[in-house]
């Protein structure tokens, strides 16, 4: 089913909360994908919220750096308010690098079986590298910024991720369809 | 008006975002009236969550202790998720003992212009105490809990609420119409 079709925006209204959650190297599309994907859910009357890593590293996490340690931390938080979230009644899109397979498996302990659904974005390295939309990857690389995931922090793939896009391979527009199909599924 | 009347309900179902934070000692009635509030505000169908404060210290805040810098950093992490959530649309109620002035001011700035609205549950101590729902104070009084406020721990009472509560001289349902009676003046 398209997820443009009257049938579909009906079936998108009607959706559970649940908690999206995008994973990837910096400069993978993300926040593009996810940004679109709440555009799709808003224009079907479904209240959702992206909740961007980068804005949570600005308030609830402002007292966090890029150690593994505050990572760790950072992405525990994050799922706590996704849950919190959740509970709210909302569909949660978390835009987050959470680079550690440990800490995005706990995040998905904290929700009930089938309301964790764990995206990666799949963008290669060197694709994002060539976009670095924030210029992070050439400072990194000029030695100006540590603890840069994909240069010198690991990013540790997801092996079995419930949806997994190849965003070099297709385009924003097609990977939320690839999203919502699954969701409708 | 009558908060229960179609008119009331059909306004409360337009009402903006907003934070409702409720303060006050342990027992004073924070959790019994902000539930209350929940419950019209769902009603007349308008989407509310209530951000309780003992559950917030089993997930988000398990690792802060009672100390002084633990309950203000409580305190922020809380003021940080309900911004969030006024950000995701919803109608946040705040239950929580925040005894501290200053981190509730701070709360405060993270908002807009009369989106932060403070209610004082200002249930006498004696009275806090007599009730004791949760056996909190004669555990405090027999010196097996340490940093409970109200005994050993300071309670900042607000000097200018937005709405201040007398839940031992008013029914828990007369409170709600007080706050009510502010959403909707």
């Amino acid at each position: 089913m398209s997820g443009n079709s009257p049938a579909a925006h009906a079936r998108l209204a009607q959706l559970r909360q649940r908690c999206i959650w995008f994973t990837g190297l910096p400069g993978a599309g993300k926040s593009t994908i996810s940004a679109l994907l709440q555009q799709r859910l808003h224009a079907a009357d479904r209240r959702c919220y992206v909740l961007d890593g980068d804005v949570v590293r600005q308030g609830l996490s402002r007292d966090l750096g890029f150690s593994a340690a505050d990572r760790a931390e950072n992405n525990r938080r994050v799922a706590e308010v996704a849950r919190l979230m959740v509970d709210a009644g909302l569909i949660v899109l978390v835009s987050m690098i959470s680079p550690f397979r440990t800490e995005r498996h706990r995040a998905r302990t904290l929700f009930a079986p089938g309301e964790f659904v764990e995206v990666f974005v799949d963008t290669p390295l060197a694709e994002c590298e060539r976009r670095d939309p924030k210029g992070l990857y050439a400072r990194a690389r000029r030695g100006e910024l540590r603890n840069m995931t994909g240069i010198d922090s690991a990013y540790e793939a997801p092996l079995q991720p419930d949806i997994h896009l190849h965003p070099h391979l297709a385009s924003a527009e097609t990977c939320v369809e690839t999203i919502l199909d699954h969701l409708l599924a």
